[in-house]
């Protein structure tokens, strides 16, 4: 085998494996990589010159598409530019494999161009880091060298899935012969099929009882992808059980379920309203004894703080593998399965429709009728095969209720507790309505992203960045009943590559509309992950331009200080208007509500390519309006 | 003492230990840090919005002042966008004290916002990791916190000079009471005096001996900061002993000495040119025996790698203290002094005059009688002082030369080996200016960086960026006799900060002209570089817009590859002109050499404020044009 030989060999691998998208950067050392994945017939390559934009929109594609993408870049601090997306898809959990071009060791430290010391470059925010071999003449390192690839892939999507980095140490030459043409293969890869973890039906009683047998039993859902089956499972147990479930946007259980089946157990959504409001009466009625979550991060900080401070007695978190957070400080038991086969199991053969189960009153929005495009579609009638498959496969599981139904001292309980939260639900839906349809001038952030929200495109996948955008689009909510999957980096809750991540959202589902919700800050930070030769025609940005970073202003602790301008806000004079004509994007720019609702509908057309809505604000205009709303909050609440 | 208190001692120590200038970028976490650097007396503080910026231009503070700049950032990955600027620290030995703030231990991996493991985050490109105490109740913790400030800034500044990591794990509250004040000290810090290794008189005379019998010494000089001390005992040693020294821009040799210095003995640095000659007999007269080298890396490729395939029977590289690279893979001494202590050392009592020392007849430029501005004056009488005080010290040190002047034969034989290289030196400077003044249509940007460099002003620093700008530059050198100070990210040699490092530096010396020279792809990379509010009006940015990555073209292997525009080259269609406006940049735009003529007087006219030069040329012409003075090189040369 040639020497380069072992290099083509590594798209073929990829592609094996599932890889589609490699997004790689300019350079020399690098140049067998770029040209072997350039030429993989089924492999799509794009190349971003910017490292740090490079690795970002490699994560939204990644993230969007649910498999592993590839990033290749040549020897250097170039590798060290991916360090930021490393660590947030290390902390998201999305696969990544970093092909990072290097020297051949002997050449490390010896003052040649472009060369640091790239083993195990991410450290801890790598889930493992791979050497491929120097010199592979011998049969031995071609096995190596292979099987290596096959490794790292396998690793970067195994549950929690991660980035993981091969070091490729490259000799000269680096070059095909003019016109010579690549061998891909043959070569031989090691698939992994995932299990799934599973508890015993002895197990499951107990944790069953349990939750029968407590009357306050919440479930919180962190971050988390779209997925039909969870939405559906974590629905059908909260039904069944007659618990309230409360979400953040970016768990997205607010999804639309399909038509037939009951909105009336939506996931709640309105605790950063309802736990804002200072009643110890609220508090104590909403106070879990047994508290079940799953997903990641959340965002709503008053909903984190008062379940820190309720200490329910026991806490259960749902997830198949890896490390687990003890976000309350109250943490008692790990359970060791997928959320939704958890919440299935747990609800074999219960009731399906909305005749049977009687969860409340939440008013629900328009009918849910519409499917985002290219979601899986899902239907109840997937959990009467699910249950059937199961009974027919012979193990011995629960079903649900395993005796009988709830008994009425357990469904006395079980809807005096959920009470309270549905009530504080209706309440602050209302509040917000109300609170939207007064007479809101001055022109504000708060009220301006809540009618942006409005226009959203069905279908479409929401980019929220970190800092402000995020905060305020989890109080205000999307629209009822419109299908808008939400994305946010809140694995690190990093500003440095929000828009990267959308622009790789919008090259991975080129027919979905993206939209990205995002202030000065983040966006000028990351502007260049405009900058490369790809259309995003599905694009639309909506900045929140105050001027600096208007969170700042928002917060007690520096908005005291005389530091406040200077080093807390940072005031920044820029407009994104020279941004929009340097890369293409059409412009539109409104500080008016007037000029905003004329402008929204034009801007979310979908036939008229990449557009940016550029949204003035005055940064103490802002906090004063929203001091205002979170007054207000604070007195409105009545039971 | 307050647990704010020991954070509030940190820029007192920084203070106390010289550190002057700090940047930081926005956050919440930092703030106790933030606003105990913003309210420190003696500490001017910037911030800037982009932490790869902020870093690089905290970098080319600390290059330009020549102590230690620190760093401050908040949790997450803030610190990870710092990373290329610490790898380029760490290579070019620059002292950075980077301080990132972070949550207390207790809180990580706990799903909370902008968390990530900042323990040792710079892995193998920082000298070293701190960790300050959480808790600094207990007086053990106090000494810890003081102590180990103390220590990160002295082990930065330490030769060889580097990036220090101090992870700092804050607790709320962060910010002070309204209107309180901060207390600063008192502390206690350590102060590192640094002594200089001195080798034993016999040693010396061994190694003078081996010098002065050997025909073919060669002094080649890697990187280096301007050092007048270094610069004379470098040019002494070369006339005393008659052996030629050959070094690239960046080794700041080519500075003019004293007025009343002798010019004939200033290194040659045309080796660009001459290298490329394919004449065997010029590489056999060429050839070194004996090698002495200093300094960091070398631009030079094709002498980097003559010397390696020369293979000199001994190698000595001179360098106090660290890890020596063998860049020659012929390294046989290394000698632990530091350089301009060996050249003086070697040269105790070598003749100063003009008239003493005959060495050749290398032509020389304008009478070199300005020093730059702020640079430190030297004299032929500092010798005599140094002398003196040598001999007063007492210490048996070598004197020049030990027995005697060099004798007839070792004379003869000196002069034997330097004439070829002054030779080639003197043919290469009249190839060039010949070349250089021939009709040069199409307008190329090989030839608009000549005409640029002429008009460049005396007392600047030149900022080069990577990439080709560093290359053409060391081709074409500075007009001689021009007191142009040379600076490039040589450590790692990076595109990715090369216009913030150039911010620092503009920022650091103000009274002094900064020219930056860069390409379109390192200068769009590095935007961010000008996003923050302190202005620069010394700073000059020519910039070379050939809207790809033309090194591309310039090299035989891409060049061929079907990729070559897509994926190597990288076309990008960015004009600098809207970047110009974002930030207030006096903008011209040249594309012929009539209007580069004109622009270039006002363009880098003192008292009209930051400019930005475009020069626009294409691509494939640039790669035809350099294609054929590479020819002529090739064919040109006479002896």
């Amino acid at each position: 085998m040639a020497s380069l030989q072992a290099v083509h060999n590594i798209p073929e691998i990829c592609a094996q494996l599932g890889i589609t998208d490699v997004v790689l950067s300019p350079g020399s050392r690098c140049a067998p990589l770029t040209i072997a994945f350039a030429r993989h017939p089924a492999i799509t390559v794009r190349t971003v010159p910017d490292e740090r934009a490079a690795a970002f929109i490699g994560l939204g594609l990644a993230q969007t598409q649910r498999r592993a993408v590839a990033l290749v870049c040549t020897s250097g601090t170039a590798g060290l530019n991916y360090a930021p997306a490393v660590a947030e898809a290390y902390f998201q959990q999305i696969p990544l494999v970093v092909f990072t071009a290097d020297r051949p060791p002997e050449w490390i430290d010896q003052l040649d161009g472009q060369t640091i010391r790239q083993a195990d470059l991410y450290g801890a925010h790598a889930k493992g880091s791979f050497t491929f071999p120097t010199d592979t003449s011998h049969p031995d390192a071609q096995w190596h060298a292979t099987r290596l690839v096959s490794e790292a892939v396998g690793l970067a999507e195994q549950f929690p899935a991660g980035p993981v980095q091969v070091n490729v140490p490259l000799r000269e030459p680096f070059y095909p012969k003019q016109g010579e043409e690549l061998q891909f293969g043959p070569v031989r890869v090691t698939r992994e099929l995932p299990g799934r973890p599973q508890l015993s039906a002895a197990v499951l009683q107990e944790l069953q009882d349990a939750i029968r047998s407590t009357s306050r039993v919440l479930v919180v859902a962190g971050q988390h992808h779209y997925d039909a089956a969870l939405l559906l499972a974590v629905r059908r147990f909260a039904a069944a059980y007659q618990v309230p479930v409360v979400s953040d946007l970016i768990a997205n259980l607010h999804l639309p379920a399909a038509a037939s089946y009951d909105q009336r157990n939506r996931p709640l959504g309105r605790q950063d309203v309802f736990m804002a409001v200072p009643e110890p009466g609220l508090k104590e009625a909403l106070k879990p004894e047994l508290l079940i979550t799953f997903g990641q991060s959340l965002i709503s900080k008053a909903l984190k703080l008062y379940l820190r401070n309720a200490q329910p007695a026991q806490h259960w978190h749902i997830q198949a593998a890896g490390a687990v957070a003890d976000t309350f400080q109250s943490l008692t038991k790990i359970v060791r399965m997928e959320p939704a086969g958890f919440f299935d199991e747990l609800s074999v053969g219960a009731p399906t429709s909305t005749s049977q189960l009687i969860a409340g009153s939440i008013p629900v929005g328009p009918t849910d009728s519409v499917e985002p495009q290219g979601f899986e579609p899902f239907e109840p009638s997937i959990i009467a095969r699910a249950d059937a498959t199961r009974v027919a496969s012979g193990t011995p599981r629960l079903t649900w209720p395993s005796t009988a139904q709830l008994t009425n001292t357990e469904a006395t309980a079980k809807a005096a507790y959920l009470k309270p939260w549905l009530a504080a639900e209706n309440w602050a839906n209302g509040f917000l309505q109300e609170f939207m349809q007064q007479p809101t001038q001055p022109f504000n952030e708060f009220t301006a992203i809540y009618q942006a929200l409005q226009h959203l495109p069905d279908g479409a996948a929401l980019h929220l960045a970190n800092s402000m955008a995020v905060r305020y689009a989890n109080i205000l909510g999307v629209p009822a009943g419109r299908t808008v999957e939400v994305f946010a980096n809140r694995g690190t809750s990093g500003i440095d590559g929000c828009t990267s991540t959308a622009v790789g959202a919008a090259l991975a589902r080129p027919e979905r509309p993206v939209v990205l919700l995002t202030g000065d800050v983040a966006f000028f930070y990351d502007r260049n992950a405009f900058w490369h030769n790809y259309p995003t025609p599905n694009l639309r940005v909506v900045l929140l331009n105050n001027h600096a970073g208007g969170i700042f202003r928002l917060i007690d602790g520096p908005r005291q200080q005389p530091e406040l301008e200077e080093f807390f806000e940072t005031r920044q004079p820029l407009r994104a208007e020279n941004t929009a004509r340097d890369f293409g994007l059409r412009y539109f720019a409104v500080s008016t509500f007037a000029e905003l609702e004329s402008a929204l509908p034009v801007f979310f057309a979908a036939e008229t390519g990449a557009a940016l809505l550029e949204i003035t604000t005055d940064s103490p205009t802002n906090a004063e309006f929203f001091e205002h709303y979170r007054a207000l909050v604070r007195t409105s609440f009545s039971h």
